[in-house]
């Protein structure tokens, strides 16, 4: 468009306050550091505009500073790494400084994609014709031969699940290595849906080293898996998108090290970090804990990263929020009226605990069955 | 070896208290959210030893618990991103858990292979026969384009630098990009050489999008660069791994984004993430903030990492300790007396300061070329 500027990049960040500094001078600060990285004085004038970061407001707000900084989308270069880079690489080093929300430019979201399948795809690969939550039952744990995490698959799969992923911890460790177990769980998951008249989808583990993911990626295609599980902290975030982009399936991406980030003063946001670049690089569904866990998010933090996920973001499809982390299939119920339609549950070890897997399958199976959108929160 | 159990990898952790619970129970909790991930009750007894983790011990320790939990080494499946994943993928959502150190087996070290070069190899690179510091001197402000970037690294490389490094924010940004500034760049300080009869490298950033890290791989060696730089936790710690063992070069790791670890109660401590975790990866210089520059890291600590990348580790190189972030050119004969001489000094920013940063390098490269390891600390 002729005429008109690019539109920034807009990072919401808090500061802990600086002695002997303003919020003003710590957010040049920051826009410096993350762009040009030389003293002021050896900034050529030319490069002010266009590539060092522009501090457009910075303040005190309460004990901490705040600022937005903008940076001109071509500091990314069209790459996540480097995007990465920018938002946050040095000042990761630094004390306190935390990203708390970023306005992005629409063309730049677009750019990368986002998802391919978000809520409606997911429900659509999985054969759910009605608008309503999906139920995701996990194999686990480690340590169990390819026969024993299949007979599991096969139970939740007779049992109704929509889904059932590997733990993110099942790789390709000795006791099951990820060809056999991967095709045996993947028949068992086909054999039940053939039995039952299901959809139930087997959603393998693929994070791997840089060296082994096309294979892997490849057996999973061979044993007819359309969706696979990424952590994208742990390989980096441009593979989640290289794989949603690239291969042709939907990406459940697993919040694996996200929780370094998580610092009350310092790090990303989970609506930021989950919620906009997770969603950006592609993920259909992106896992978090639920609030009542073993993990400390509360109800509030839930809903809000439920939000992030679904608002609308430069026009790219939204991610499915699957909330996991020791969800009690017994309070789905609850958790559905929290949390509306489009919704992902992920239930472990609740079902492991009852006395009959497939049975308390059947009956988280058939709460979600009876939910569609006419109760939307 | 017949009859002798696989050395445990064993992690210290230490935790915030738990109210209601104690040291030992929360050890247990870690050390099966790591690696079962299901409720005590449903996991096989004979997963007990070769798959949960094993609690080695666990006490108070003033306010904070710390505990040591073991790991059968089959658990990480000799692979990166699962060892990433056992070590703290999921109690990275937990509040206040941090690892203080890891004990390695030194097979799982040996199995990656650590750094191809280490600071020997590195001064080989570099033409340095003596035992003495390296000088780097990095190529900014992004957004120059390739001709003002490659005079800078002329005029580095004529000063007497050992290195020139891109800035790790130099990717493929229309300014400059990959290919033209890489080959401009490459070449102008081969002419530098020639005239001086030097062996100044120049280090390219490599860090890129998983699709495009081969063929930016294939430009830098075509330019004929044999040491590259990259940025392990924006691309993943495996691609690091991958670029040290597959592409014949030796690599440069940047901290970029590893400050979101650095809490004080929370994340990997330095010694563990960029002290042990880059080195085992590959990297044969980690870089790190100078204490006394732009990031908050006192002496104390970069000892304290300068020490662990050079300790004995399962017979693998050691990394060469790469001290940046603000240094300032007039004080490494200070920082030499501290580090010793397996050091690498980054100066940036004081070398733009200067009036004239040609002999402002030289002035630097004769005081590390007046070091050997005679007065090493």
């Amino acid at each position: 468009v002729t005429g008109t500027a690019p539109e920034r990049i807009r990072v919401h960040y808090r500061s802990a306050p600086v002695a002997g500094s303003s919020p003003a001078a710590r957010a040049r600060e920051i826009a410096i550091e993350q762009t040009a990285e030389v003293p002021a004085s050896c900034i050529p004038a030319a490069l002010e505009g266009p590539v060092v970061g522009i501090v457009e407001s910075a303040e005190a707000d309460g004990p901490d500073w705040r600022a937005v900084v903008s940076y001109d989308v071509r500091v990314a270069g069209g790459e996540l790494p480097q995007l990465l880079t920018v938002l946050y690489g040095n000042v990761s080093l630094q004390i306190g400084v935390r990203i708390e929300r970023v306005d992005w430019p629409a063309e730049l979201v677009a750019s990368f994609g986002g998802p391919r399948l978000g809520p409606d795809g997911l429900r659509r690969a999985c054969g759910v014709a009605e608008r309503r939550p999906l139920v995701c039952a996990a194999l686990k744990p480690m340590g169990l031969d390819p026969e024993e995490l299949a007979r599991r698959a096969s139970r939740f799969a007779a049992g109704g699940a929509d889904l059932v992923k590997d733990d993110h911890g099942l790789a390709d460790q000795e006791w099951a290595p990820f060809e056999a177990r991967v095709a045996r769980s993947a028949a068992a998951v086909a054999e039940a849906n053939a039995r039952s008249g299901g959809s139930c989808r087997y959603v393998p583990n693929v994070t791997a080293p840089a060296s082994a993911l096309a294979r892997r990626m490849r057996a999973a295609r061979e044993a007819g898996c359309d969706l696979v599980l990424l952590s994208p902290l742990v390989v980096g975030l441009d593979t989640l998108h290289a794989v949603a982009r690239d291969e042709g399936v939907g990406v459940l991406a697993h919040p694996a090290l996200a929780g370094a980030f998580f610092g009350p003063g310092h790090g990303i946001a989970p609506e930021v970090l989950l919620g906009d670049l997770f969603r950006i690089a592609g993920a259909d569904a992106v896992i978090y804990p639920n609030a009542g866990g073993r993990f400390p998010f509360d109800e509030a933090a839930c809903v809000s990263l439920h939000r992030a996920l679904r608002r609308p973001l430069g026009g790219v499809l939204p991610s499915m929020p699957a909330l996991g982390g020791g969800v009690d299939a017994r309070r789905v119920g609850h958790w559905i009226d929290v949390y509306g339609s489009d919704t992902m549950f992920l239930v472990g070890g609740s079902l492991y605990e009852a006395s009959d897997p497939e049975s308390a399958t059947a009956e988280l199976a058939s709460v979600v069955r009876g939910r569609t959108a006419t109760n939307d929160p």
